[in-house]
């Protein structure tokens, strides 16, 4: 016995989101159901606007509701330099640092061949012709990729390349180092060596 | 900073859900945009059938199809027992043990002033216009609500109740003991103390 065919495949499709099982797929349906009408209409107009009306931006690939996003849009920003991320959701934990005002670059993924993702499938060619109508002498690239194997990988990767397109381009990359407020003990060896090695004269 | 406007609204929409937080609603809307058109149009298409083709059986009130649900549709089964549940989700429950054969009265919730919820937002005259209609001296009433304070409260408000109707009524409700499996020392001492109580017969 199971419930109604219409609410088992409401389920179904709560089931397809990822971290969400059985019983909070359940607990999804019924909420949902429970809800007024309006209610319903407002999630299921929500969710096709977003479909439909959001696109990536031309430049940077950050998810926008216009051609260009609104910090490539932006010419208070510093256009001569560009941080290149994984996703927009590292963009976004950038931003919300406010310490950063150049712009982005959203590469969509790390180069991972057990994924079957190759640089061929990544923002790259984009980022490559992007940088290539700008001028090159001043310009800063920021390689913000995780530190998984692949984001490293992929980070080198990028430094070839992007110094194979000028010699005097500056590439650089995030401090590794002691999250703040770590208790030394707690920490794992690599990081502790790369802050050992990193350290900097006290001011 | 924060995301595009439309993508947004989708998080805020993900985020009504009961124990749905910030990061979860975020991966369910990145999940939901990366999915091809037709997905999504499935997604909001079974939304709205369930929203719209669903009903409450009017006999149980149990999420059904059709204006009666298989359970009270199904001649096999025994009309002269009724299960008096909580919830939907506890009609399952207790069908999928294939141990009951009777019919169900699903009441939408417990008595619980707390919450603002009275016996008169409960399905609770409609039980008793249901029990009237039918053979008094050969029913059986379980009453299979949950054993919070507001649960075995609502019980005994059902019992007086029904008692009024007819002091021939049976009324039960589900026995008291140990879970299957259970360790000793790891059971709480009043469920331990209605399993010593209710003992039974070694045969």
């Amino acid at each position: 016995m199971r419930y109604a065919k219409p609410f088992e495949d409401l389920i179904e499709e709560f089931r397809k989101f990822p971290t969400i099982g059985p019983k909070s797929a359940q607990r999804m349906a019924f909420t949902l159901l429970r809800k007024p009408n309006d209610q319903i209409e407002k999630f299921i107009r929500v969710i096709s606007d977003a479909k439909y009306h959001l696109k990536n931006c031309k430049f940077c690939f950050n998810l926008s509701a216009e051609e260009i996003c609104p910090i490539c849009d932006n010419s208070q920003r510093e256009h001569n330099q560009i941080c290149v991320v994984e996703s927009v959701k590292d963009l976004i934990a950038i931003e919300n640092t406010s310490e950063y005002h150049g712009l982005y670059h959203v590469l969509g993924g790390v180069i991972s061949p057990l994924d079957g993702l190759g640089a061929e499938d990544l923002n790259i060619q984009e980022l490559i012709l992007r940088i290539n109508a700008m001028d090159l002498d001043d310009l800063e690239i920021i390689l913000a990729l995780g530190l998984s194997t692949e984001g490293e990988a992929t980070m080198l990767y990028l430094k070839r390349l992007l110094e194979a397109q000028a010699k005097n381009i500056k590439i650089t990359r995030l401090a590794h180092g002691l999250p703040v407020g770590a208790d030394l003990d707690y920490t794992d060896q690599t990081t502790l060596s790369k802050a050992l090695e990193a350290r900097v004269l006290v001011s």
